[in-house]
């Protein structure tokens, strides 16, 4: 069986030491290792893919020696994921396909190793390509007065599909502070920019008139704070004097869709950590 | 002789056909042509290359026939240079030696074409570098009490030498108003960061403390607002959390070098021309 | 009516200026001029885009002016094409479908403005995304027995459906001379290596072997020697030793359909131009 | 004291455990640890840094220990250097000096934690870089006749001032056989172009000639057979119909200059290892 182990803890002597002998002597074979830590706070990060073929071997017992020996030891935030099990990703649009068009057709060449329940859009425009790749799709407007019953429809969902983490694929509504604190890190969205400059609203605007010679696209994990969370992947194409808004936005599609794509593959295969507002990306 | 023409002027029908006719009847070869319309605020910008073989040209006369023909007609801003003049260049430096190497090494390898009358700094750190260039180095100490009497030392140093643009090399102060007044577009700055992006100082600890996943550097004009100036040039670099602010900063000098002198470059070949803010980078 | 202007003929002086006069009265307005000329062959290039607004404006009499008037004097190869006429491409697939799925989300956004009148293939693989987007699709078997037979099956439906240009979307065949022939610079082929690097079959095996750090994709046009065709545009990624063969050809997926999708919108707006089995691409 | 341990050995479980706890009982505390397998051909790789506080640690003792308990163990080549000293680099050029002006512009800055005892070159054009620099300047001239001559006096310096490492800084001779084996692994060459496009002499005109719409720059070290030695580091640069060669070299510079200096980096910071003609880089 392969497992995936992500460890944070305070930075001390001796815990790779440890943890790597834990693993050997539950007869585990490490894949890959990569560590990293961050002086200014003092925090050890680690993430591990082992293989155990021993036929009695049990991720209980494993999950449950680990948590006793080292957890405790080391005062450690520690997750073990076994492979094999497919998260389930919810997928929230209004109306730019580019971005749900990247996903499904990924999905659907096996590129992506999550489950699909649905699609959520405030918008019935992009009905259709859900349509076109067999995805339950419900439309919930999201108005003024209807904001919190959206809210709670959106939430039921959710959670009636144990999901697990969700994508905003250019969804263009603010996410409530109440979806956020049940998915903390867990829901990605694409902001069409390299933040931090130009957050907020209109950023191909913004950046046009500002006469900038690089465009950019930045996933990052979503927070109550408006396009501030946790940056997972940003990516930039140049730009030129003789490029129009309309050239920018089309430009900005092509980053929007490969740099979401990047963050959302990060995310599946457990490559990422989020601590103090910033990520570590494992390799 | 060889000529470069750059033209601004509002948007009209026939200036394209009427500007190349002159220089036709006036035995000039176009070698090259640029041309650029802002549909935003309807303005016409054009470069042109010209070769003059004919033993009786005069730049003169045709700079007057220019003006007379076309320059009233379309309300022309236009300005004529005939190839063979080098611009001078005074460079402002603080501490750092990489921009300064970089472009004295350049300069001393033909790939600029310009005089380099003098080096102005604050410090005294780099007197070695100039030293080594044989390049004369003024140090003009700048505290809050001599601010205004070293503005004067550089205006003068300046006016002296008919100094026609200004490359601030990693000059770590702000320069005065009386000064870009006198240099308008033609005092270049290096930004350490990707502006708009982390404005002011320190923007490597800004960008480290953020999380982002790319760093940049900004050549841009001066203007009276800080690192708010027309963008001639921008490039950024890849960046991850195994990267210290150290780091940040010795990647991003790496940076600095080339798009500066990218920047210095399209300035003295005459690609840039600077409305509302922004540049116009022709080809 | 709008109207694009694409010409190349032996460099000599006043083409600029007669082409832009002869414009000017027949009351064009010149939108968009950009020029190029290949010193070492002596050869000239312009692209423009023009507005004819007046009632009475016949595109057939200005073709056939433009050829007597400019076309014979300066011994010009010219095309004039008038908006609105959206072009034919067909498209050939194989089995892998990113690109496929690319071309045709971005043609359902109204982002590619063609007609697309089928997909042809040589295996039944993708038939389910023609379906998906409601495209004839033909599946042509290519073996070595029925290789003239399928040609001529190929030939036919383009010929048939009055196809303008051919996208080969990870078309897995080899193109024949006969079709090439009737296609002259008419057929975009996407090839997964930074050509001239890994030209033939399997360049993502060839690029791991070689232990390179950067591996690219080339859209180019389709000549009768294999990969070696006119270059429309090139990308690249990096790479590193942690990539295996399977990473390779999972980022380079990335990379293929952004490349190949540039290239065919360059050639959608006729902004290609084909000399010495070289482009010029317009801004 | 810190270490630098680099370890490759046949793939076996248990090997990063076992050297971890080695490291941990020998009263060393891990920094960074990076690791990779060569799934193709089962061999293991392993970069770590340690720290080693304890008053009586002795660096000769550890490597017995090491050697003895790990090295024999698992059939590891391993080396490790104990921090503080400087490896001596010797710089080969030739004419061209944006090289050599970026890396002794760097040396000077302190950003290369080397010791440079000499340059050497067929030429005596650069002389004069050299004594800008304080750097002794051997002018060995390269002909038919005194080959031989040559290589003995280059191999004299090298071994005379214990050289540890070689850079050609755009040496334009080919290194001969008797000096690479000497220096295996140890002699860094930068070719101008993204190999293995490109190898040999005048890639630049290769590149303009086909038409490529990128041009590169590779660092990597030199073996007996030209411009195929392993990658160390390679980059790229946008390029278009409207450049002439002389544009070409003139961005390839500054590809040439930031590449090597990027991959001398590497070197000094003992994160290369090359196992099969490729290298294995460590972050």
């Amino acid at each position: 069986m392969k497992t995936t182990i992500l460890i944070h803890c305070p930075d001390k002597s001796g815990i790779i030491s440890d943890v790597t002998n834990f693993i050997h002597e539950s007869n585990g074979n490490i894949i890959y290792l990569d560590q990293h830590v961050d002086k200014e706070v003092g925090v050890f990060f680690m993430r591990l893919e082992s293989d155990f073929d021993a036929p009695n071997f049990s991720i209980v017992n494993f999950r449950n020696g680990f948590g006793e020996n080292l957890g405790t030891k080391y005062e450690m935030k520690w997750r073990i994921y076994s492979s094999g099990i497919k998260p389930k990703m919810a997928l929230f649009v209004s109306k730019y396909n580019h971005c749900l068009y990247d996903l499904l057709s990924r999905f659907n060449s096996g590129e992506l190793e999550v489950e699909i329940p649905f699609i959520i859009s405030n918008h019935n425009d992009l009905q259709y390509v859900a349509e076109q790749f067999n995805i339950p799709f419900y439309h919930i407007p999201v108005t003024k007065t209807t904001k919190k019953e959206a809210e709670n429809q959106q939430l039921k969902l959710l959670k009636d599909h144990k999901v697990d983490f969700v994508v905003l694929a250019r969804y263009m509504q603010i996410v409530t502070k109440k979806i956020i604190d049940c998915y903390p890190n867990k829901i990605i969205n694409i902001h069409h920019s390299f933040l931090p400059a130009f957050a907020g609203a209109k950023p191909y605007h913004a950046a046009f008139e500002r006469g900038v010679k690089i465009i950019g696209a930045t996933c990052h994990y979503v927070t109550e704070e408006l396009d501030a969370g946790p940056i997972i992947e940003q990516d930039v194409t140049a730009v030129s004097h003789s490029h129009s808004i309309k050239d920018f936005i089309a430009k900005g599609r092509d980053l929007e869709k490969i740099v979401l794509s990047r963050g959302v593959k990060l995310h599946i295969r457990r490559k990422t950590m989020v601590y103090n507002n910033k990520t570590v990306i494992f390799s």
